[in-house]
């Protein structure tokens, strides 16, 4: 090899993230040497501070510094209005469209039964919990609308349903922006049946 | 924001990166936040090393970790061939290769008219003093086929027309594999030009 152990070491790790090859990882640590040694210092120390000081929000599962995430810290929110996620980056892609301005419950995973994951490894006492403490007025199921999410979502309608809580689900149908003859049967089912009135 | 400061400016710097985008940056983050703290840590880690351990090799200019880069240390090497590339990234290109057996010179830059880079900027006189110190049988000039490689290449051909040392340049022509009609003009034309016998 023409080049030194440590650069071979580096773009080895590099190249183990996701979305980065090797030649992307050979072409990081050569730009990286090029720059200045305290900004190599600073993302060395950024990476590690994130790792040690990021855990999850002890309401709802979000990614937080210290004891609550910015969603719940934020008083302009509904509190009364919960929305359930599978992962933090559903929530992630729910906060980018900037039309919810209610809480969140994130469930860390879904109800696989291939995978035999079931509704105990969720955090729904927690839901449950929240629900009957913060006198929640709705929650909104937003698990993905696939085999697991659909009966995750059936699961936790069911689990509520003795509560007075309103529960609701994200709508299903063809996208926005998109053609019928490229939606699959499935979705297209969905949005005949799920057909709504013309407001006029 | 719905994510913690950390979080944040983790990504900001990863994403300052080439070839690496926002989204590809969080994405890297909320990978880099599932693995074990050691990981992180041996990352972050390995960058500052290489930051710290990695300088230029004492005579040919490529990477080195020490005085020496790892082509200068490999005794099987032809001493008296010597490959003159403009950068660091070139003599990776030849090295991938496998079919030079030679060492390198690596000029770090180009002489460049426009700005204003003339070969002083270069590293010419360890060149000159390596070709009289080692007995050099031959300069293999690698520099780019562009404009500015070009007159570079002719400037140390002078450098180096009252020394004994042969010198060549890596040929122009039609790249393997590619069609003619796909060519540009000027590339083909030099592919007339340089045109050789067949060997029968």
């Amino acid at each position: 090899m023409f080049l030194p152990k440590r650069f071979i070491e580096v773009s080895a790790r590099l190249s183990s993230l996701p979305g980065i090859g090797p030649k992307a990882a050979d072409r990081l640590v050569f730009y990286l040497l090029d720059q200045p040694e305290e900004d190599i210092h600073a993302l060395a120390e950024a990476l590690m501070a994130a790792k040690r000081e990021i855990t999850f929000c002890r309401r709802c599962g979000n990614l937080a510094q210290g004891d609550l995430c910015e969603v719940c810290q934020d008083s302009s929110r509904d509190a009364k209005l919960l929305c359930v996620v599978e992962e933090i980056r559903d929530l992630s892609a729910i906060e980018k469209t900037g039309a919810y301005r209610g809480l969140y419950h994130v469930l860390h995973g879904r109800i696989d039964p291939i995978a035999r994951v079931g509704p105990g490894e969720l955090q729904l006492d927690r839901l449950v919990e929240r629900i009957r403490l913060d006198d929640v007025r709705e929650v909104i199921i937003a698990t993905n609308p696939n085999f697991n999410g659909d009966i995750t979502a059936m699961y936790i309608a069911k689990l509520l349903a003795a509560s007075e809580v309103r529960v609701t689900r994200i709508a299903t149908g063809i996208p926005k922006g998109s053609d019928l003859e490229f939606a699959d049967m499935f979705t297209l089912t969905q949005a005949l049946e799920k057909r709504t009135d013309v407001q006029t």
